[in-house]
């Protein structure tokens, strides 16, 4: 209704109401207004509704949309099923064009103007995240696993006699499995072990770097986010080597945006002149939307260019429009929230867990400076055996996401052999059982699983004693 | 619903009329069971309530809703907005394992359970579309250029030697940057004129490959869905100097699934004993959903396997909803419908611009025959001046997809430089308009446009001869 | 997204492109201004989503949805499940106030706009339905037969002495239901047979009135649609002793708006300067929205208001809602091809009847002139007890609306008694079997109706032949 | 999918994961069960997938969704527009049938079925809010008025010589009217005052009885739930006077349910023998839902039957839905956090305004145990056009529901007269402010009140001194 409709609108209703309607709407316009104008997160949370309203509205700016519209092309947005229309409210020519991911669609002025504006708003959330110093953000529709790989390529193009990767063990598979798919070689360095937790092998890396020819290696992959006994790789010391060799830095910060001290450590690596290309983190792992999505992260305009030019052709709007929807749900505030609540319930669940590992003689394996989301608590008195019993229990009890590793545990990934794998090293002491306090757990969910593990594990403890 | 409550439903209502519920619940049920059992398209469309009623049955299957699931990892589905969750009916999982894009999920039954049925469904689908060889679909969550990557990189895998991809010219830019962002080279083979229409340069073909060591030739890129006046890349005779000489063959076939034409030169090729390793299509394309997704078909376990392995990590589910629903949307019925009426009104579309061309001194661009979905005219009498203005002027008419080509523009494609781009060819003799009657036109689109392109080639032409 | 936020855009995608949205934009908005400045249907349907986020729009003209908007009342618009909030696109106030169905409600401007342009359009409708001259319609949300009621105690407010309501019987209980539940008392003038099928006693009816003092009569209740043998009432006849008798005339039209021959015979009873006072039909068997609704139409404004204010407090919104979704998806092109349809398939399902009875020793019972809807057969041939199980037979063979009626059946309604109910009359020969054309009715369901009845039927006679 | 269907499952992903979700599926299956079974509210609130699927399951149960269903009647319920067939989850049938608003329709087991059992989850809740000797509930779908116009009918049905209505004056129109609707005659009982509160004529109640013939009095109406200083009515001494003078007794209890004094008090009244035949309330006052509804509450199965009986044909099924909806989003749990929130809200809202009162030297003009819901405050210090500013001010500050009330205020409705309309009796001393705790306030609201309404209040009677 533009202000004419409005405006006959007095004819039917008394103009004072419809004054006050009026004023209603325009308030809402300036919310809109101001975001598209400075490219912030409001304040505070938007309403489901209005959402929804605007997407329509930007939706409607694409040529499939106009009416009288007449497509003699090969693609044209059609749609067959108005289900599926609905669930992407019209959105049908995804984002980028043949040259680039991140160009704009002259088909498409809307969705062109959303992944714009939706790039914008991830960087804005990522400054009140606390990496003030990233300048360039980019929503890419393929998890990050993927997105490591294309990030490889681009590294890759640049460096086209490169071959290897320096990799410090995570044993996530789709972070090792991204390095094969992009047809680079993984020098693996294992962690150390220091105090019951597992750290970066600083010495090893320099020791590598100095053994290969530096322009072989394409880059360095370091992660930040991982499961304990694991920490977050010493990324200062590594971006300080590939500032000292001129060597591509990737980071793995699959799901570090939900930790501040995470985010401490980039922005301090960052601070003191470290070297960081490019930094790769899941929308759904830190933002809690459907899996699908990534964002890239870098501080410099070339590496972003170089990352949207190397995209071969279209791509999905899909998580743009989830990323979108979510971050204005959340506006600042909820945001912000949500980050302090995830650090609260850590610190609580940390604490039950200590005193569970004190009654029960066993021990935290974890440093919790620097395993700020995930938590390892020794398994001694359980045996093998029931290792594995009490992971299928804990999974039919409905409990997700608590692993159990055994020591011992080989795996083969193409021709790479892993010892204790999912132990992210070789050299662990115990099995053991992690957990973790991840963005948009309750208390709730901590108090029920510490009953409910703690029930299997007694059972399981008792039938060792009576096995004997 | 289960028996027990239809039961106690005999409480409130009838027990005659519950019955004739019960028996209409039962054949929507049989409907469903014999789709998951024969994991073929049922005949007639699905109901659209019946479709959204079983993807939420099927999202159930998934932990994150299940009643009472207690998350301790990092990834458990959680939806911050509610708005997110409904328009993924819930489903968050995504699809694939760290190890494979296919594999199972055990926090996700639902979400494989629609993977992999998906895929079925698909399969049923390019069977009945006629090519009936086929044993292999994959659903994959990347527009087909990153698709076209992701092939190359698997094949680029098994042949760690080679660096060549043989490519017939198409002038599609990401079909191009497909071979470049997996970091190979490109060997170009122009196309020759033939008649009016460009075909295969078979010759140059053969000699390239003689000329090259073989083993260093990744694999040849044949193009069979393009826009006229290029033609279906020879696919017959590619395939056999594949077989030969035991090169890969990946068979870019965006949106060729819908032409009878195109399908029956691919099942011919096969027959023939041809070699074809990957046939790469668009999902929005050929089935009328948002650009996001694309198909891989291979006649070959080892290759899915292959393909499937190599992804990194999860990917999105998104496209396979969106597939799932369009295909149960329309039934065999449908399907067959759809690809009937695009033939129909390719063939009306061929007439009436062949009888503008003659009635305008112009003439067609392009084989009936082996550009079975786009036709070119050409545009002899507007200068190269007037063909821009030609070109914006149907742009804000409101007609999308007529694309004008010029003589003589050139591109430059990384280090690659093209002439005539657009026109797939660096020998073309005028600049023409060339269009599509992809599915989902309608008759009344090819009407409107005849007017509005014929208004404005007049109006044209008129100020051509007044400039003189 | 107002002009400034337009112009914001412009920093993220090329004006040219926002131009074209901008005019896509304005297009629709210029279709939503003409509907609120003339009050008429747009010739052609309108899209869902521009339907959809019209709704939206008009419903954030409501208080309820003010952003920061205080509630210190005890009714807010508050809603407590967002299922419910989205089915009612945020709609909660209802329509009208305590004084008036038809009154603003200060609180909610949104809901009173779309009150009363949807009357507005109605009223279009009608007009194009072809009641030219009536000049007041009133969405009710009540049935018909709770609306009649309220109509009854409308004109009984105005004739306090009066106490009977003379009525042509036609064999809907809501119709004579109503009566009751208004405390009058009906004057039942039974049909009278001629050429196989019932017409009104017009004879009785002045009978009637001069026997009564005509101050006694509240009101006469004439039925225009109605299922055959029974055809419509005489009105021309019947408004006409109104007229001279003052006594005012309330037509039934429940399902008759969608008959060209009712609305015919209405229009020229008003021409020829006839009485009717209000004239109610049914919004979901005229214009296919669930049941819930209905119009009433009058000639005159004072019966209009009589109408609104009579109605003690606020009513529901939701028929209103769904009509102007409904007329507006329809446009006025929809709606005159949904009456055409409906007229020729009238003519199709009567043709192959009476060609069935023909060739089975039947006889059709209705007037095809004055029975424009539904149709009669004649059922000789089957004895009663069969009758039964033909009535069954069908209903689980999942034919709904076919009525079998047996000569003989009694009802007593309250304290009056029926003979033959359900056929309208005391005196008929035959049982027989009702069918309808309605509105939306499609040729498919005629066809398997067919083939299904007939063999039902002859299974059945065969049986009768046995069974001697 | 039926178990068969997940037994086919199991070929596509292993059996332990489909029995995991098997599992999962069948928890939430029983919840169904049993609250069919039970016909009570979950304990819990039940997830709103959950419930929509089931709803969409129910919905099946009508012919109208059967697949293959014909329809050759004249209301089939069909939808022409799939945005309202959506909205109403494919309910199309209504409730009832011609002869009574409860009864089961054949054609529509599913909507037969939802509103029997929405009846009695009503009944569940309301014994859950205290009202525990209520034998029958009866979801009305129409608002109060006009559902105390069709209490009214029904009563005066039973005694068809009655003429009166004794009501105990309230300011709603609604109450008043529902009674001109009926065509009955009210006899006014003016509040008399005491202690700065209203309270119930008792007397007057009396001395009317005795002076009119009993009989010819159809029924006295209370009511319950009001706008401070009047309080709630006396109904144990009402119910004594019908019990004792054989006079129906019918409670205006439009938004009681919300409060527990209400509640007792209603409870009281019936444990001491009191007559209460009909108690009416609103959906929407009560149960945040729109609009729309009401809800009958009786003792006694014959006035029940009556009520439902005299209901002339179907009607509308939405409020039924949106109640279901609303009762199992809510669960016991969630019904009675309500309300004990309310409670609490009222006590700190009482508070924060007795405080203002002290003070601004200004009185709360009402009985804090009288009136559990609306607060009254003297306006002492506004003069009379000050007020009607003051009304506008916090409308046009988006403050809704709180009421102005200027003594001398007069009102006619049809032909009777009231002085200071609004505050339910002519003798009032003092011009005032009410407003309300009502269920769904939120403790914001109340502050953001009370600092808007006292900048406002300060600023007129700052400007009532400078006027001096």
């Amino acid at each position: 209704m533009n202000d004419d409709a409005f405006k006959y609108a007095e004819r039917l209703v008394p103009r004072s109401y419809i004054d006050l309607a009026r004023q209603a709407r325009r308030s809402y316009e300036q919310q809109i207004r101001q975001i598209i104008e400075h490219r912030k997160l409001p304040e505070q949370p938007l309403d489901e509704n209005i959402i929804e309203q605007w997407l329509n509205e930007i939706a409607q700016m694409d040529s499939n949309n106009f009416e009288g519209n007449i497509g003699v092309g090969e693609r044209e947005g059609r749609i067959y099923s108005s289900l599926v229309a609905r669930r992407h409210y019209l959105f049908s020519h995804g984002i980028g064009r043949s040259g680039d991911i991140n160009a704009i669609q002259p088909k498409a002025a809307g969705s062109s103007l959303l992944n714009k504006l939706t790039n914008e708003l991830v960087l804005d959330a990522i400054h009140i995240l606390g990496l003030r110093t990233i300048t360039h953000a980019l929503v890419i529709p393929m998890a990050t696993g993927m997105t490591m790989t294309l990030c490889l390529l681009t590294l890759k193009k640049q460096r086209p006699n490169s071959r290897y990767v320096l990799w410090s063990r995570i044993d996530q598979k789709s972070c090792f499995k991204s390095i094969l798919a992009a047809n680079l070689e993984p020098i693996i360095i294992e962690q150390i072990e220091n105090n019951n937790y597992l750290q970066t092998n600083i010495n090893e890396f320099e020791k590598q770097i100095k053994k290969l020819n530096q322009n072989e290696i394409c880059c360095i992959i370091s992660t930040t986010s991982c499961f304990a006994p694991r920490t977050i790789d010493n990324i200062q010391y590594i971006s300080n080597l590939c500032q000292i060799y001129s060597i591509p830095h990737l980071i793995n910060n699959a799901y570090g945006l939900q930790s501040t001290k995470i985010i401490h450590e980039i922005e301090q690596t960052k601070r003191s002149n470290g070297r960081i290309d490019y930094i790769v983190q899941s929308t759904d792992k830190n933002f809690l939307v459907p899996v699908g999505g990534s964002i890239v992260l870098t501080y410099d305009k070339e590496l972003f260019d170089k990352l949207s030019h190397i995209y071969p052709g279209r791509a999905s709007i899909n998580p743009t429009i989830d990323i979108f929807i979510t971050l204005l749900s959340m506006g600042k505030k909820g945001l912000i929230d949500l980050i302090q609540k995830r650090k609260n319930l850590f610190n609580i669940f940390y604490e039950k867990l200590l005193q569970w590992t004190k009654d029960n003689d066993e021990c935290i394996l974890s440093s919790k400076q620097f395993s700020p989301i995930s938590i390892a608590i020794s398994l001694k008195h359980i045996s093998n055996e029931h290792l594995t019993e009490l992971g299928s229990m804990l999974f039919t009890r409905r409990i997700s996401g608590a692993r159990v590793v055994k020591l011992g545990t080989k795996q083969t990934i193409d021709s790479y052999e892993f010892i204790n794998y999912g132990a992210h090293s070789s050299n662990i002491q115990y099995s053991y059982l992690t957990v973790a306090a991840a963005i948009g757990i309750e208390e709730n969910d901590i108090e029920i699983f510490m009953k409910k593990f703690d029930s299997i594990y007694q059972k399981l403890r008792r039938n060792e004693n009576s096995d004997d």
